[in-house]
């Protein structure tokens, strides 16, 4: 089973990516957390829980107490936090609670966010249930929610004590959340990791077959990537930046079709698009590689149909929070497998690159 | 100027109490955070700002934008923070935009708790105006908000760049308030400084008619205490809990009286006073020490009367969060400047300590 390390100056914990961990969750957990006399609180979402909960409690001899998030980014919310926490107070949660949380994206954000937050902190644990949350989201110990102004604006850094990505689990996820995950493997492959670019190039038919090896090692692949990239860089002031190529234009989208409409992952991909145009124009990367991704990118797709004016997503990107001080970052592949970060992009080459990804995004 | 250090793991920054510090709080930040291209928020309330905002942004050449929050604890709560995070994106904050709290204790949390999540944490400072916030909450890094459920049960641990105690803004703080600050000054000696609970004794009069040396001198020593705990123990595993002295009743108290009729001090008074009870039924004090110290905390009063059911407080005191895994632990004095934890006080104990206390406070 690949385990794979995460190493920052305030955190270490393994990843572990294979078949069938749900059902053997509380003595991993133990192995970790020690036996204290803790109540177990499972954050997750309706649909989740009715196809896993069975196996899921069936490691565990007292049985973890179910909270509900509904799905959709729109749950996303301070409220929905406020929520669980007080069904957690309620339920009796104190200090040394645990709480697992067990779902995609949206759940493992929020979860984690709960979990830095109640009683100023709690042990935690990712259990993620999308391909998404498995290669991207669970690892980094980034969590949040959303505000009307924008997305991921509220959060914390909060380390779970491990992450347990159940492949076996995907074998549920819809054909459409697959694919919109696999945007993030392509990501990492594009800014760190030329040979997984290779191997999806080479195995797409593969993996959106789910075949069992190659998606384990594209799972791994990604999540490797993240970890290193997390290891080296805990807290975004450099590094890990890069782990945002597609996402300010891919925000910018999500923000614009007010999170309806499309896939996280699915945004990244029109994001990676635009990115691709603007690395092309300042050199970065050169034709042959911005088409041989875009090719990669699509061939992952189809991406959904866009109907959005450029200039909005141009300046929706330019509040994007990677800014610091007035400063707007950009992060650009350095050909295939390198990236990097460009601060002065202007908010001409952001319309220029958002024009020409609507052209793609409108005939789609 | 007294000047005191908190060293932490992960944080170290300087806690100044001196009179007009609101006047140079620019060119003091500047000092700490550098020639960032920084937007600075102000988190305050409107009697607060009607009454300094001019002398605080005289020394801002670009005015901080200030934002409020309704006075009282009931404004404490997740909705604040959410309507402020709000304010601060349509503002144009970012990652480099600096936040400073300017209130008393609720602003300081809010403010911090603020600062603590808005894009996963941006830097502040605190600049307390209450003698409670400047004695107590505005050092050590906690933040947080309320829940129906109890208080402070959501919140992070995220320190300040600094803290401007400035006691010349103390000047306009009702009589009430400073008696009720005064408490936490009464637990600092308690726990752990003899001469401050001797120094309280013996110039109880010019302490209360705001004599500017004794009154510095019992900031100071209230802050240093405080200061020397939280650098010894950052998250509260161990030493830090002897600063909740007082407190599990006083939370129980706030809770049942819906956080509207005491002053946080105030219910810190009678929690002491419950406490006291406790600790001389143990033997970690005399009847003579628990005498003098309930003297004390009543030279400070008056402590306001109570109308509750000792067993509702009681059972409120035993889901307080300083329980772990089940465990009801209970701070006491061990004799004067010293105190402990005991982890098997029953709920028999807790009512027996709130019923001694509501026969005074029910006459008072």
């Amino acid at each position: 089973m690949p385990i794979i390390r995460v190493q920052t100056p305030s955190a270490r914990y393994d990843v572990y990516a294979a078949a069938g961990l749900i059902d053997s969750l509380h003595p991993r957990i133990e192995r970790l957390a020690g036996r204290l006399p803790r109540k177990v609180f499972v954050v997750t979402s309706s649909p989740i829980w009715a196809l896993w909960a069975e196996r899921f409690c069936a490691s565990f001899a007292e049985q973890p107490v179910a909270l509900f998030l509904d799905p959709g980014e729109k749950h996303k919310t301070m409220a929905s936090v406020e929520t669980l926490a007080r069904q957690m107070a309620r339920a009796g949660a104190d200090r040394g609670s645990l709480l697992i949380a067990f779902g995609g994206g949206i759940v493992g954000d929020v979860g984690g966010f709960l979990a830095a937050v109640f009683m100023r902190g709690i042990p935690y644990v990712q259990a993620p249930t999308t391909l998404l949350a498995q290669v991207d989201s669970s690892v980094g110990g980034k969590t949040g929610v959303n505000l009307p102004e924008g997305k991921n604006l509220v959060g914390s850094f909060h380390h779970p004590l491990a992450v347990f990505a159940d492949t076996q689990v995907l074998g549920t996820l819809p054909d459409r959340e697959l694919r919109a995950g696999l945007m993030e493997s392509i990501k990492a492959g594009i800014i760190r990791d030329r040979s997984l670019v290779r191997y999806m190039e080479e195995h797409a038919r593969e993996i959106l077959a789910r075949d069992a090896r190659a998606l384990e090692k594209v799972i791994a692949a990604s999540i490797r990537m993240k970890a290193a990239v997390v290891s080296r860089d805990e807290r975004e002031s450099g590094l890990r930046m890069i782990l945002n190529f597609g996402h300010t234009l891919g925000h910018a989208i999500e923000q614009a079709t007010h999170y309806g409409a499309l896939l996280h992952g699915e945004a990244v991909g029109w994001g990676m698009i635009a990115a691709l145009r603007i690395a092309l124009k300042r050199g970065s990367i050169t034709r042959a590689q911005a088409e041989r991704l875009e090719e990669l990118i699509h061939r992952y797709g189809p991406l959904p149909p866009l109907k959005v004016r450029a200039a909005k997503l141009a300046s929706a990107a330019g509040g994007d929070k990677k800014n610091i001080g007035g400063v707007r970052r950009f992060v650009v592949p350095l050909g295939i497998g390198n990236a990097g970060v460009i601060e002065d992009v202007t908010q001409a080459e952001l319309e220029d690159a958002a024009r020409y990804m609507l052209a793609q995004a409108r005939e789609s």
